[in-house]
């Protein structure tokens, strides 16, 4: 799949982008991110993208022009499925949303930043609005970069051990069990004995169990 | 404030944390953000700091001990308010949350990777669990980085406009109501007259009753 990440800061995407399974994932082909800076498309030769708010709100708003054409000039090269903008008051990212686009060809996120985008934008541009939680960034970079690591994970291949993913948390409703590894006793803090048991059945058992209790204390909401 | 951040990945959290507000809250001396990378405090030549889980389960986990050793000398140089390990099975992360965090002095963060960290650590080690969104990551640094960033431009003087961060999304329960800047008319697309009016009060009127009515229609979750 490509993801075409529209933003004013792309030296703030590098590391998370060109770290880990997202870099990964780059390399072997199975995902291309590509990230655009909002000034190149701008006609005013300061390369300004942002302008006061009409009504006396305080803050800068990005203007629609730089923004459509970048929207445009991608949209001339290829189809894509969605125009996604991450955005506080967008439908809240969950799994399944990061299932759905991890199926997708090609998208573009756009990454907001400063007091907000013209909401033109919104109106006329956005085919779909995620918010990856109920808090207030700096901008939506990091955001962006969210929704890519979540979805490009997801990619068959990107990660090395698709058992791994399969047993996630969310991916059947319900929270992970605890995970321990070595030493089984560390100054007197024990690993559960039926993990060290060698019972296989009896093992996935547990965890089976562990993970019901633990999503029933914690997360009740998923059960429903 | 200061915000220790224990990770396997260092280089992943480089440009975030050196970008945009999170940059120059930090030159300004109002935030120092530490990253520590966990292989240095492994005792294992190779700075191995996962290991396999006990029962079988796909993928690596992180290791007690390398956290450990790392919390420890961070608490023996000062006093910490919070031990956080990012997860998502913690407590869900939100705006007053923010605000709560945004007013301590002293934080960890430890970013899990791998399929988890060994259950002990969670149990002996942190004190608050914290959950960016119901979505599986590669692993807690870009967690991190969004709870950092959603703290620190809290803080006062970290935004340049301070009326910039009240009016924000969430900050009044309410979502925040549309913004449009120039052109007024973009290809026939136009910017709500009300706004070009001058009309101070009016316009005041109409930003709330499309907070409101955006609310309502969005997020009804918020005005319970």
């Amino acid at each position: 799949m490509r993801i075409d990440i529209l933003t004013v800061l792309p030296e703030m995407l590098e590391s998370p982008l060109g770290c880990s399974i997202l870099k990964r994932a780059q390399d072997k082909g199975l995902a291309e991110i590509v990230v655009h800076n909002l000034r190149d498309y701008s006609t005013n030769k300061h390369r300004k993208v942002d302008d006061y708010p009409f009504g006396g709100e305080a803050g800068m708003v990005m203007q629609i022009e730089p923004i459509d054409r970048a929207i445009a000039h991608l949209k001339s090269q290829r189809n894509y499925d969605e125009v996604i903008f991450t955005s506080p008051d967008g439908e809240v990212f969950d799994q399944p949303m990061a299932n759905s686009l991890s199926m997708l060809d090609n998208i573009i996120i756009l990454a907001g930043h400063y007091k907000g985008i013209d909401y033109r934008i919104r109106e006329h541009l956005i085919t779909k609005e995620i918010s990856i939680g109920d808090y207030v960034l700096t901008g939506g970079e990091l955001p962006a970069a969210i929704i890519a690591d979540a979805i490009v994970r997801l990619i068959p291949g990107a990660i090395g051990d698709e058992q791994s993913a399969l047993s996630d948390s969310f991916q059947d409703n319900l929270l992970a069990p605890p995970v321990y590894t070595r030493p089984a006793d560390y100054n007197g803090w024990k690993v559960p004995e039926i993990l060290l048991s060698g019972h296989q059945a009896k093992i996935d058992e547990w965890k089976h169990e562990q993970a019901l209790e633990r999503t029933r204390l914690l997360r009740p909401d998923l059960l429903k």
